[in-house]
Parts: C-alpha cells; structure tokens; sequence
C-alpha cells in the first residue's frame, strides 16, 4: 500500500517537470546509483600466525589426559602460540606489511584501518595506533578507525564499521583495512589446549570478489559472564564451559532464525542450508563446530526446511517435542544429530576447518580463518557461492551474515587470495614445541604480561623472513620492535629507530 | 573528463530503453534516492554525571599548590568523581535508561548500541553487553555493536560508526545509540586535579537536528606515547604532560588544515573560524582548550583567511617564520594569539566549556559534555548553526568534524534537549566533598579496581533517583547492579535478579 502511494508520487513529480529536466533528473540520478559503491566487502586476505607451535596428539600425553581427548575431543591437531617475541602488535604490523606488499597496495591508499582484538596490551592505547608507524612513514596520517571489543566478536565488528563506512557519506573512496588479532592462552587446566595465535588482515572496498549480503544478517547480543577477562593484571580468562557452550549454541539458533526470517522476507521463500554453498562458524575448537552445524540442521527440521529428507525426518522426530533447553542437554539429540548431518558437514563444513584444527583458537580471527580455509580449500570452484558465516563473542555477541563470492578482477580474486595466503607452506614451515618447552614458554610469558624493563630473548630462528618482533619494553613500558630481514640485501645501512618501532 | 563521458554513457543508456521501461528506471531511481537516509545526526541526548564532586579550589590549597593552579592555571571549575557505588558500566545503565524514558523511545527501537570508554573494568567483556539488560528485559536482542577504544576517542569512533551504520546498506530502519563513558583517575601528581567521571547517551537517527557535515571530516592518526595505559592492574594511566600537549595540538593543526582542505574542494571557498558558529574541542583542562583556539587562529592568521583582520595580522606577524616546532613551544605567541582570539572564543568556544569546567576531563565524553554545552546555553538560537567539533584521543587519534543544527520535530529538537538534560539542576544538586574525602575515596577506588568479593558500602543518600549502582562483586568477579527507588511506590514487591544486575 505505501509502496504503491510511493510510486504514484514519484510518477506524478516526474510528469510535473519539463522534458528537459526530466533528463537532467535521470541522469544526476543514474550517476548517483552508478557512483554508489556496490558490492562491497574483502577484496584480499592475508594470514599470519607465528611459526611456534605444539601438537596436540603430544600435549594430550604430557597432560595425562585420555588418549584422543584433545585431538577427537576437542577435534584439533595442533596449536600455535607467541613466544617472548610475538604479540598482537607484532603479529599486526607482520599481516598489515605482508598485504601491503604482496597485493601492491599503495599505503596512501588506506583511508580506514580498524582493530578487532581481544588481547589487551594496553588498556588506552589502540592496537591501530601502533599500526600507524607503517603508513607515517609513508606520510599518510589520515586514516580513520580505533579498536573494536567484545571477545571473539570485535573483528567482525571492525568488518561491519569498515563495511559501512564504504557505504556511507563520509567514505573518501580510499580503501579499509581490518585486522583481526589475537594470542588465546589459558591457565593450567582443561581449556589450557584451547589456545592459539594469530592475525588476519582484510582489505575492504566495493567490487569486492567476497561481498557481503548485509540484508540478511542476524544479531542476537546478550549479557552473559561464560568468559570474561576480569582479572586485569592476568592474561588468561575466566571461563564457565558449560555456560560457555550453551551461550554459544542459543545464540547460534537466534542468529539463524532471524537470519532465516529475512531472507523469507526479501526473497520469499524459506532458507535452509542448501541454500549455503559453505558454512564458517567460529571455531572455539573443532567438536564445538561439528555440534553447532548439527543444531543449525536440526533447526532446518523443526522448521520442516527442505534440507531435511524424509528418512532424516524420521530419526530426528523423538526430539521434535524437546523444551529448548532440554534440547541443548541432550546427548542423544546431540549425537543423532550429528550422524545424520554429516554428508552435509562434510560438504559445507570441514573445508573451512583446516586452518583452525591446525592453528587453534585465534578468537577475533577464527572465523577469517576458517573463511581463509575455504578459499584454500575451494578457490577454484567458489564463484557465484555463498557462504553462511557466525561470529561468536563471549558476554556475548553475535551475528550470522552471509558473504557472495564474485569473479572480482586481479589481484582481488579468491584464487589470487588463496596463492597470496600460501596456507601450506606456511603450516609446513612451523617449529613444532616439546609440550614441556610449550608450558615453560607460557611460564615466561605469565612474567611479561603487563611487565616493563625487559629485553626478549627467545631464538630469532623461529621467525620467517619479514616477521616483526618485540626486542624489548623499557622502563616506561615502551615497545620495541624490529622486522627480521627478508634477505641479506635489505639491510640497508644502520637499523633505523622510527617512533618506538626498530625498523632494519 | 571522466565526468563527461559518464554522462555521455548515461544518455546513450537512457536514450536506449523504450519509454515505459524509461519511466520504471526514473521511479525506482527516485525511490531510491528518497528513501536514502539524509541528514543523520543526534536526534536525542542524556547526560549524566556523579553527585559526588570536590571544589578545584579547595584542593589546590589541600595540595599546598599555588593559589590559582587548578583554577586559572588549568582553568577547572570543580571536579565530579565515583565513590565504590559508580562505575562506567552504572552510569551508561543510568544514562541510557534515563534517554530511553525521557524521550519515550520504545527499546524495541534501538537498533546498534555502542560504548566508546577507555575505563576497562574487563578486557573482553564490552560494557554493551551489561547494557543489554535494559534491552533483554524488554525482548530485544537484536542490536548491533560492541565497544570502541582508544583513550579520548572511543566516542567519537561509536559515533562514525552509529551514523555510517544508520547510511548503509545494512541499516534496518531502527534508532542508533552512542555511549561514551569514563572515569578519569590519576595517581597523586599534577595530574590528579585533571580527573572527572560521566556518561553520555546520544541518539542516532535521520532527520536529525543535529546533523553530520560528513565531507568536511578531516582526520589524523599517529603512533605515540603520550598517554597511555600499560600498567593493567591499576586505573591509573602514564602521562607524559609536555609531550600530551604537543600532540594534542599537533594533531588539531594537521586535522584542522585537512578539514580546511576539504571544505574548499567541496564549496569553493576557503574556510575560517568565521564559518563555526561554535566551536567544541576536546577538553582535558580548560586551559588546553583555550590554547587550542588560538592555535586555531594563528592558523587561519597563516593561510590568510578572513577571520583575522589587519590590525591583528599586524600583531601576529612576528611569529609568522617560526617554523612548526618553535610555534608549539614559543610562550609569547601562545600569550598574543590568546589575546587576539579572545573576542572570538568569547563568543564562539567559551558556551562549550559549561560542563567540562565544572564536572573535568570526561575523557570519551568530554567533547560531548561541550556540545551538551553549547546546546544548554544556545538553544533557542542555534537553528542554521554550524558547530565545529574537535575530537582527540592519545596514542593518537584525532578528527575534526562538523555539524549543523536543523529544527528537527519534537521530541527531537536542541530546545527539547536541553529541556532534558537539564544541566544547571544537576550540577546544583551535587554533594561537595572536602578534598581529604575525595583522596580518601580515590585510595579505596585503588583497591576495588580489578577487585573481587566486596560489597560497596558508600552512601545511597548521594544518588540521585533512579541511578544505577553497583551493589557487590561477587567471587568469580560478577557485577551486581541496582537502581536507586524513583518513588516509594516503584518497588513492587522483592528486588528482582536479572542476569547479575539486581533491579528494585
């Protein structure tokens, strides 16, 4: 009714104005629309995570645990961490630095540049802010976007931002740059082999080979204590598993139904997850993902979506009559579910595994990476596809969105993406820890969160080429930082002092 | 160029489809256009701040500093602080509950919720998410945004991202709301008199009467150890004063001449202070903002604007060849231009400095506490204005941005909102504190910081109704809330217990 009160407005407005006009209208108009970005969302990736790391197979044995706790359990292989050398100022100046270079992106060209993090080094200070030594010295200081928080949540919140500010009035046609970062560690204890490090840049901007469907998207935000960080002067968190899974899983099924309803809404018809070519889910660990793609298809049943055949049906109906908080306790339900979504895990799902089961919980960056995982995995196939992502902050946020992959045009193309990112040969040059070395690390590590007056002293070996690294905090809790050399040649006379960041 | 041959190719396009397609494209076009968001802005605001406060006055003799220190010297008023019953996250539930009720927003309305704070009380956990409370109770979880950081900015940045939000593709229609909060506490030294505490609840919509000049925005960003927060278990931040200074003026001079820039590329003319009806900076200390004025002068003295006249060209001239470096620093020059701009910050700065004078630094909230000024002085007389905005956070991160006041409808107009705000009743309804008090308060506020399993025990009598405060933290660190009776008759049976926030 008012759309059609709409149009006759417009009608009328339109044959009140002279010939003449009329194209001068339509055109201004057409203009408008054309220079209106579309498409928006990552033109290019990249990945970073440092090469320390230890298998879970061997952590499992040294903890004592039960043979496969870790590794069938938790469902992960391996697990990367920072040293003495690392954080998440070094892991970002690394990610941002590789970008730049390997896409030819001129830092002039960088008009937005945003943080998502949840490993606070300082409590005032952005993580942004120290990126800023990159792009002064290419005199560009005109860059907009701070750090995002909330958990594991905040890179997907730095997306949306960057997003938008394309979208809006103020955008300056120049790029936007995200990073999500962080270094997952916990105290001694069950969660202890649910850590992880790293970070992934995201260059954002309109044209985009992954463009974000922003109609869809489903929000469910909470407040919840299943993990926080309220001891300040401690790195590790305090974390309430169970509270923490069930959270998760509740925000799982009312991002997906108020995703499914706007879809019905704009395309008029049901959503199931056929209609996902692949499905990304934040990934705490592996087994919380294989569980979480279960309760999505058995919610595709109790909304009899077309994803669910009648054979399915039949098994999944005793626990059609399930409260919804018996059906987050059920075991059966849990492993009935999972048996009978597994062709569909298979297709849509563990293709986006890989780099999480193998590097671990990056928090902020577990989802990049398992959408990072599906490009390696699947770029040669990917166009025209869509992909279902959820991203889940503990406290809590959460949203399900969907992204488009697109021919796009080089260098911004997901098979140039997945040969910048080079996953592989990244995993494959790692160095893999003793558990006990694992532990002894994480020791010093307890003694320089939050220290000043020291110098790190853990083998330089370890970094590939090109990484940046912490050499020392002084005593007014500045930070240190150098870039190994990338080859002999680079070193070009003295190593130069730039604002804090010790460049060779 | 380009120009033209898009306008060749959108007539041949036009000229190409028959009439009545012609008429389909022109109507959708139009619809498009119409229903595109426009002046998005601060529909609505809210402020709060503690009762609790302590005489600049008072203190500088308690301190044994000169007569006049804190009072000319910094040119601080008074100074409003948190005992053990405030925090960040009490005040942003008071200020947002006080908003919502006040203009009668349905919270089903709120669409994106942002907090900008520096005032970490959890590393992960966003304050956005204990705001949900108010939200949950009400059935709505659907609400994007998390917290932004980066010391004085935070606000700023929620607020881009509120109003970009509200421009994209990915608005659904509903209402934006920005918090900026803090409290500013600083170990015993010079800077402690530069301390404050408030909370700041704006309303983001189209059709505002406080709009967004998006074009206009000039920004800058720089890595810097000015002021900063690397020691995590204390509140307490590190200063370098001189070095804070520098920055801070630094960075409006670089913001100042892009925004300058900018405005000439779009209007064809040069801007000069003479264009900002009113101008609000970003306010540590009255001081800096009155040095920053005049800073602001001299540069429109050095690109020749209209602003300065002949006889006061004549008196600047002589520091017309410092370089940029000897500018910052020459004591004269900052005395000559103070004088010569006086008339103009008279006229155009001085109703900004209302609250920050009397309440202090409010950090993310300080520059809001000056519009909130200028709107409680000006509000029948702001219609057409122009307000120019200045927004700084260390480490650093700055933008000058501007906004035009429109009419707007009621409940959303400036008359109505200051109506609200009601500022003078609230700053007369404080409770003066003697210094030994307030040093004593900030002594016990050192060891609840980070703190777990207490109860705060300072006096109710000193709320206002219907503010929220904490009531006790329990030993896994959970919050607990309750918000002071309006009236005897609103406590309808037991206190209520709803998610760790006890409610009355």
């Amino acid at each position: 009714m008012k759309e059609q009160q709409q149009r006759e407005a417009a009608t009328a407005l339109l044959f009140s104005v002279s010939d003449a006009n009329f194209r001068a209208v339509e055109i201004q108009c057409l203009k408008k629309m054309e220079s209106h970005p579309k498409n928006v969302g990552i033109l290019a990736m990249e990945v970073y995570f440092p090469t320390t790391c230890v298998q879970q197979g061997a952590l499992e044995t040294f903890d004592g645990a039960s043979k496969g706790k870790y590794t069938i359990g938790l469902g992960q292989d391996c697990m990367t961490f920072c040293t003495d050398l690392e954080d998440v100022i070094s892991m970002s100046l690394t990610v941002v630095t590789s970008l730049l270079e390997k896409y030819a992106i001129d830092p002039m060209q960088i008009g937005r540049l945003e943080v998502g993090s949840e490993t606070v080094i300082d409590k005032s200070k952005s993580i942004k802010t120290w990126l800023m030594w990159i792009f002064e010295k290419c005199g560009n200081t005109e860059i907009e976007g701070v750090d995002s928080t909330n958990a594991c949540y905040g890179g997907t919140a730095a997306l949306f931002n960057c997003v938008n500010w394309v979208e809006s009035s103020s955008w300056d046609g120049r790029y936007g740059l995200v990073v999500s970062t962080d270094s997952a560690v916990y105290a001694e204890g069950p969660a202890r082999p649910t850590g992880g490090a790293a970070a992934i840049a995201m260059l954002i901007g309109p044209n985009a080979p992954i463009a974000f469907e922003n109609k869809y998207r489903g929000t469910h935000m909470a407040h919840a204590y299943d993990f926080y960080k309220p001891d300040l002067a401690s790195e590790y968190p305090v974390v309430d598993g169970k509270l923490s899974q069930n959270c998760y899983l509740m925000a799982l099924d009312s991002c997906y139904n108020r995703f499914c309803n706007k879809f019905k809404k704009r395309d008029g018809r049901q959503f199931s997850l056929l209609d996902a070519d692949y499905v990304a889910l934040h990934s705490p660990y592996n087994k919380l993902v294989q569980k979480s793609f279960a309760r999505l298809f058995f919610n595709d049943f109790l909304r009899h979506a077309s994803s669910v055949g009648s054979n399915i049906q039949e098994k999944l109906e005793p626990y059609a009559g399930l409260s919804e908080e018996e059906s987050y306790s059920s075991r059966e339900l849990e492993k009935v579910s999972q048996q009978v979504a597994k062709p569909l895990y298979d297709a849509k799902v563990q293709p986006s595994t890989f780099l999480p089961k193998q590097v671990g919980n990056m928090y902020t960056a577990s989802l990049y990476a398992a959408l990072a995982s599906i490009i390696h995995n699947k770029h040669g196939s990917l166009k025209g596809q869509r992909v279902l992502m959820f991203s889940y902050g503990s406290g809590l946020a959460s949203t399900m969105f969907s992204l488009k992959i697109r021919e796009g045009q080089h260098p911004f193309t997901v098979s140039n993406i997945a040969e910048v990112m080079n996953l592989q040969s990244k995993l494959d040059s790692r160095h893999e820890f003793a558990p006990e070395d694992f532990v002894d690390n994480l020791k010093l590590m307890e003694t320089r969160y939050g220290a000043k007056d020291f110098v790190s002293y853990s083998q330089h070996d370890f970094l590939r080429p090109g990484t940046f690294y912490l050499t020392k905090v002084d005593s007014m809790y500045r930070r240190f930082y150098a870039q190994k050399l990338i080859s002999p040649n680079d070193n070009c006379g003295e190593p130069k002092l730039a604002n804090g960041i010790k460049h060779y």
